[in-house]
């Protein structure tokens, strides 16, 4: 198995505007996109890749100029990789409201020609679909072999399946829900209030200011990061463990998991935009494709025409095994074709980025069968 | 059943110096408590109550000028309640550090005319269990009927059953734990950093610059909060039931889940001091008596002698059932008389302060066992 190798970003600018799913309008805007492999001639082996929260169109491969920039899905994405690009034509693009490159917060709003801040309205996962549709349209491809994420990718791949039925033959949604709980809205909001709070937030304005909330995206990423690890998997790696091997009797770091956690909390408060965090904890909340059906989720999924893969976690306390049944059930009261493994690993939500035998066995061997499936229809 | 009714406030000066666990010492402090029911003539009826993170010395009754400021723990503790004042001698005592009333970080410090600010030392619960001691001595208390608490109130009884064994007949340890997880440091870490990087935290030195760290503060409270309900509940309660049924496309208030959060965050910055929520985490991450053991909490509590009562709640994942019975487990190699209970609530950690009838003809049966001990032992 090798890389994608080094790739590069492209990016379509829409000059038709988009009504998001608030009233609001975008007059236009950019998508950043990348992809991996070869479009075959009847555009039938494509395959698109949506992302979670602070992922990107990155997803395999690496540039050029950055060597150790490498895509987050690299290991599931490439050359006899499960998703295997000498078969399939993979797509990656990034969402808008993004930090990425896609149109976003940070961004000049044409209509004020200062950046959008706190202007920048409020997108959905439905919206972000409408957009990656129009990104498919332009790119010539009626009908995807397979939408496919993992987490809020999963959500974007279940509203494609129930958004546009018949472009899409397959949806793998991996580590996904079909709504949150209260518990996941709740951290959710801690993360945004802290932000929010923060006095370098300036109501989401800070770029005229020359700053950004660190604080606040600090302690949201420390947040978010507790609930993408499991309890067991914490306790192996990190447990009690020193960072001196004895007690300061303060409030320095003392423990190795409060290294970690300031450690990727500091990090991620370098590079992400504060707003962004905001629109795609809200986008996270808001997806209840169910609520329009008085929370029937078989009636919601009626429409879909997909086959379906879906995997789960046993150690996934953030979006539970429990929720992926739940959609399973809806599809299988819908007579939908579905595959489904709720694969036992200690990782905790964050498993569906990692490398696990059993894991992308299970997504090689589906999409293995795609493929045969494409080479049937071609014969 | 019927309360203690109004009660009184006392407080003890302590000019003996206290050398805390850290090597620090504390030349004199005061301690805040109360008391209820009668201390018998042999001083064998007496029950002391020690508290968790938010709580205080007021555990039962009212005070007359403020009607509802009702105990912490009046559901458990009057004439006719499980622990039964009618027979016993309670003692709710606020632990050093404290802000409501024993000597805290926003005191003078004798030394410097100044509130103690960062500069009052880190306590740990077996510095807590210390001044318990000396409090139990003036009051002429040489043995408790029982020591008594829930969650971090837990940890100090058995403290209490490591440190002075031979001064209490039974220990009482309600949703405890003898040490916290990698996972319950990581959220109070994220808690503290809440408040460490609010810039009116002033290194802790904020009541100089008449201002406290309230954003921070409630940021740390709503991320406790969610860990002390469970999953179930905060579904069951809340779910993702909309403030006015339709979404509103912003970063308000929209889930009635974020509304509750916001007002248990708003309500307790009004009135706890950031400094002790420090202090309090801290002690919750240090306290690991198995350390000097290796690990090993069998050999920690070979000293103890107190017979034990253990109850944990099915739902709590702060500190789990697994929690209690390993203590369990370490009691019962020391052939200590055990007795435990996991009980089926859905209240996750705060069950432990809720009325739920098993719980509470638990603790009953087993206090009015401890009352029938004391009678015989009278004859």
């Amino acid at each position: 198995m090798t890389s994608v190798g080094a790739v590069t970003a492209r990016s379509i600018d829409f000059d038709e505007p988009l009504r998001l799913q608030s009233g609001a309008l975008i007059a236009n805007y950019t998508l950043v996109y990348e992809t991996y492999g070869t479009l075959n001639a009847d555009k039938s082996n494509a395959i698109l890749i949506c992302h979670a929260l602070n992922a990107s169109h990155h997803v395999a491969g690496y540039y050029e100029d950055q060597p150790n920039n490498i895509g987050w899905w690299d290991n599931m994405v490439g050359p006899g990789k499960p998703v295997d690009t000498n078969r399939f034509f993979v797509i990656g693009v990034n969402n808008l409201g993004s930090c990425f490159g896609s149109t976003g917060p940070m961004h000049i709003n044409p209509e004020t020609g200062k950046p959008y801040g706190h202007g920048f309205p409020v997108v959905t996962v439905e919206d972000w679909v409408q957009s990656q549709a129009r990104l498919a349209d332009v790119l010539g491809i009626r009908k995807f072999a397979a939408v496919m994420g993992g987490s809020l990718g999963g959500m974007q791949a279940l509203a494609w399946s129930m958004m546009f039925p018949a472009r899409l033959e397959h949806c793998i949604a991996i580590a996904s829900t079909a709504k949150l709980t209260a518990q996941n809205i709740a951290f959710n909001d801690v993360a945004r209030q802290a932000i929010l709070t923060d006095p370098d937030f300036h109501g989401g304005d800070f770029y005229a200011y020359g700053v950004v909330p660190k604080n606040g995206l600090r302690v949201a990423r420390m947040i978010g990061h507790i609930t993408y690890l499991s309890n067991v998997d914490m306790s192996e790696k990190f447990g009690r463990m020193l960072r001196s091997g004895q007690y300061h009797f303060g409030f320095g770091v003392e423990f190795e998991i409060e290294s970690y956690l300031h450690y990727q909390g500091d990090k991620f408060s370098s590079y992400f935009d504060a707003n962004t965090y905001l629109l795609i904890t809200r986008a996270l909340d808001y997806f209840d494709p169910a609520a329009p059906y008085d929370g029937d989720l078989t009636r919601a999924l009626a429409g879909t025409q997909a086959k379906f893969l879906l995997a789960s976690f046993t150690t996934d306390w953030r979006f539970s095994s429990d929720a992926s049944r739940a959609i399973v059930k809806a599809l299988i009261d819908n007579r939908r074709e579905v595959t489904y493994a709720d694969i036992d690993a200690p990782h905790g939500h964050d498993a569906f980025l990692l490398t696990d035998e059993r894991y992308h066995d299970l997504v090689r061997s589906y999409v293995d069968r795609m493929w045969l499936e494409i080479e049937e229809r071609g014969n």
